[in-house]
């Protein structure tokens, strides 16, 4: 395959080293109960105590770093949530005005989340087609450039240093990762986790909720696969395809994607809450979800394995940003059984 | 005053030097809108991310170091959990033999994580008067000493290493404290506050249930005064009587106490879970709750102040170890209207 102009680790180092001081050096929380479920030793990446509650502040920052440096006066961007979050605070940060077009059912935090930090808030329709197509319309009105949530170098970059981040994290712990765990929504993050882990040798997954698996798909066609997003508590895992410069990166550096179902996702909430004390969004405990399914996915049952032995994995919770009353409502379900079979699966 | 027989600051030091790579170096916490309510620069100490998810993991594993050292193969504590929890890790870590006392209407998650550590668990009334008696009887049996949840050098020592990282962090980062708030149940923890900001200025603060008073009472009557505590949401709060040595070391060195009520308690819960997404108990976010009520306390309101020109206040956020059914409800109530005036007061 010939080499693709999108950004390689390089870009990934020199994101995080001018990223350092502007982020949060996020925490890699442990918990004897998650080590024991996953059959592993689990780093738990804390990106859901990062500024504006996701590693999407991380992509944004240098994004609008850049634009910044390029004589840009405003910014645009379109999300469900967390990157239109990141790229208002990021932008106002900078001194930049931000314009962000939200889906009419956008979650209200988020909502609230751009306008506290300044930005000029523009509903389009539900769709990523109708948010794509006002941000561009605004954009030829202003001059203002969009940043797009994944389709973007130095998104990817940004976001992949808090991969390089926990990868030097836990090797400075001594237990270097065997396997890094990212969720997938447009592919930003995971594109940005392959990166930061080439030549490593460490084992990059994805993880996308059962029906919004356009990663999956398109890996398997050789070619970008959209689909329509089944409905999933992960609102943030749901764009309808993955982004062309994220496919180009993932379909030679991932090693799998792992579908979950919104019953996992919900115990790996629970467990982020109860075990690790921290509050995940549904997307942000979608990585953990996949890493627990991940020794028998891999075919390599772990029962027995005396915990020295025990492989390392990594898991980035990417974000914390949800409603009071959905954490009620998943902090009040029991701990459902596991089912010995799910309907996940791994290329 | 003459000179108590108690530790000193060099204590603390010393045992934040012999606990270094044996607790987790906690993170500190911030949030823009915790800092707007407060009117202050908050900087949360996240002791719920610590080993058996509080303060208490610091204080159980120095005393029982100390226990080690001395030749002795079995420990004995008594607590309504989180002491209990803490001494069995730190027993099991160390190879001794440990028997817990624990009330008969301890929550089911300290039971749990008390036999899960491997624990012996003797379920004792409901007073501390009842656990004690138990307790001093199993070791007069056995041979075992007691260590006190907090009336015990050592155990003070190692929970004011948390507020002493706490101090050092605030100073790397370039914004020392100009005030440090810690929740009082029997005392130790603020003790240790106290001792860890020997000398520096830092104004320290207890905070106290209303109608768990004790440490408030005594300092008031110049004598230790018990007290029949009153239902609260913190139940790791409700000791009848401030230990002896944390009274002789709070009566000189503590600037005052702040009295919550369980309102202010789930509200200081709320914020911590929803703005800096982190799981406390209600005890744990007691010191929050005292935090957001300094500035009015103090007599300074904190109207027009620049930010740039705010107070620097630290805050332990000393446990997380909670029922998923109080999360469930907690998270769920709406954030009730801050009323003008409350029940609270320093002294």
């Amino acid at each position: 395959m010939s080499r693709t102009a999108g950004p390689v680790r390089a870009d990934v180092e020199e994101a995080a080293r001018w990223l350092s001081g502007r982020v949060v050096p996020t925490p890699v929380l442990r918990s004897p109960v998650i080590d024991e479920m996953a059959g592993a030793r689990v780093l738990l990446k804390a990106e859901n105590l990062q500024h504006g509650g996701s590693y999407k502040m991380r992509g944004a920052l240098r994004a609008v770093g850049r634009l910044v440096e390029a004589g840009h006066t405003g910014v645009i961007a379109q999300s469900t949530g967390n990157h239109a979050v990141a790229v208002a605070l990021a932008a106002r940060e900078h001194g930049l005005a931000a314009t962000v077009v939200l889906p009419v059912d956008a979650a209200p935090t988020k909502v609230d989340g751009a306008r506290a930090a300044g930005a000029q808030v523009v509903f389009a329709g539900t769709s990523v087609e109708e948010r794509v197509a006002t941000a561009r319309g605004l954009s030829a009105e202003t001059g203002h450039p969009v940043v797009d949530a994944y389709d973007h170098p130095d998104v990817i970059a940004g976001q992949g240093s808090a991969s390089l981040e926990l990868i030097e994290q836990a090797e400075r712990a001594g237990t270097p990762l065997d396997a890094l765990v990212v969720p997938v929504g447009g592919g930003g993050g995971v594109a940005g986790a392959c990166l930061a882990a080439a030549g490593s040798g460490i084992e990059v997954y994805g993880v996308e909720p059962v029906g919004c698996d356009s990663l999956a798909r398109s890996l398997e066609a050789g070619r970008r696969i959209p689909v329509a997003p089944a409905p999933t508590i992960a609102d943030g895992l749901r764009p309808s395809c993955v982004g062309e410069l994220p496919f180009a990166i993932a379909r030679t550096a991932l090693r799998g994607v792992v579908r979950v179902d919104d019953d996992e996702i919900a115990e790996a909430f629970r467990l982020l809450l109860m075990e690790a004390k921290v509050l995940a969004e549904p997307s942000g405990a979608a990585g953990l979800a996949g890493a627990l399914r991940l020794p028998a996915e891999a075919g390599a049952a772990r029962t027995g394995v005396q915990p020295e032995q025990r492989r390392t994995i990594g898991v980035v919770v990417t974000g914390g940003n949800v409603e009071a009353a959905l954490v009620a409502r998943l902090a009040g379900r029991r701990p459902a059984e596991r089912a010995a079979t799910t309907a996940g699966s791994t290329r």
